[in-house]
């Protein structure tokens, strides 16, 4: 599969590695095409690794993932640009975390609004999913890093095909089970996961690690 | 011991009903002294069961806990008294829920800010910590109703006897390991646990039942 990654950061780069380890191609879309960081893991990944803007990855792309940083998100889109993401799935792994009043961060879309659902009502022909934004992302790419995989992620987005899909890739690529995938509904629910960032920040610090997930007993 | 419910809600209810079972001296508080729901528990719970005003409640309670909805919390708190209050173990289990808008609720204290640390902020001499608001009252009263107590509370507050000093009654009477109940450290961190009822919410919709509770896996 043609998989574009709109971000270099940590959480990109290991979706973008990630995938390549599995066989796709991927290309990694930043805001410039020369980007530096984007170039390293070009280089160090082999012939179905690429790079280029944010449209070039965006338009690459059979199915995208949102890595940027929250607060630029929507910059990033734009650049991308509304033809590129119509029709595409775009999985939004970011959060939009406002760290300008120091640590912890707050969070600069919440309560009655997320990013994730204002991504999907400015982009009103992708089919925005909300997924992996919970957890680490070296345990996004490996669910059985932890505990046998035993934990949960959660799953929102208005398109049920766009949800079936992403949840498939993730059992096939990053052994999620699919009974792991909880899913929430439409994408106002992102309100809910967004919202798991405050309590997942303290447990980091809580916990002296990022090495952990929740899990929903029943 | 002595315990001071404030509020005649189901959360009150049940907890002043488990801490009965368990043979301590329970007084149910609300906004008159002659409260139905509350005379109606009293009347069921037997010769360690009375009930009175908020102030009475407080007064009455070495330990206090209040189950008051978040949106009436301040107004109650305000009714029990601030030196009926002072220098005393309050448990926070109330949530800001604000159905104003409609279902799901969003929340009137949040992000850079929470009921935890507000009533904290209000009554400086009072010792607030702030626990069992992530779950329902059925699996407050009884860790066990579920995978064995194999699960999670979080705790804060800036008192730390005072939080150990929950911690060692959730276990003894309501079968918490003292180990499931994770510590994130002063009252501030209600904005995590809080945050947590958004997606408590949406949980509770997709799964169809409220009997479910975080578990944190590392």
């Amino acid at each position: 599969m043609k998989i574009g990654i709109l971000g270099t950061g940590m959480v990109g780069n290991t979706l973008a590695t990630a995938f390549i380890a599995k066989g796709h191609e991927v290309k990694m879309g930043s805001r410039d095409a020369t980007n530096e960081k984007a170039a390293e893991w070009t280089k160090a990944n082999g012939k179905n690794a690429s790079q280029g803007t944010f449209a070039d990855a965006a338009q690459f792309g059979d199915i995208l993932f949102n890595c940027t940083k929250g607060e630029h998100s929507l910059e990033a889109l734009n650049a991308a640009g509304e033809q590129n993401l119509a029709e595409k799935i775009l999985v939004d792994v970011a959060n939009p975390l406002d760290f300008s009043k120091g640590m912890p961060p707050t969070l600069s879309l919440v309560n009655d609004t997320s990013l994730g659902e204002t991504i999907q009502n400015t982009f009103p022909l992708t089919k925005v999913v909300k997924t992996l934004n919970t957890l680490n992302c070296s345990l996004m790419v490996d669910a059985n890093k932890l505990a046998n995989g035993d934990h949960n992620l959660f799953i929102c987005g208005n398109d049920e095909d766009a949800k079936q899909k992403v949840k498939e890739l993730l059992h096939d690529n990053f052994n999620w089970k699919t009974e792991n995938i909880i899913d929430l509904g439409d994408i106002t629910n992102s309100r809910g996961t967004e919202q798991l960032l405050p309590i997942w920040i303290r447990l980091w610090g809580a916990l002296g690690t990022g090495d952990f997930n929740f899990k929903i007993v029943r």
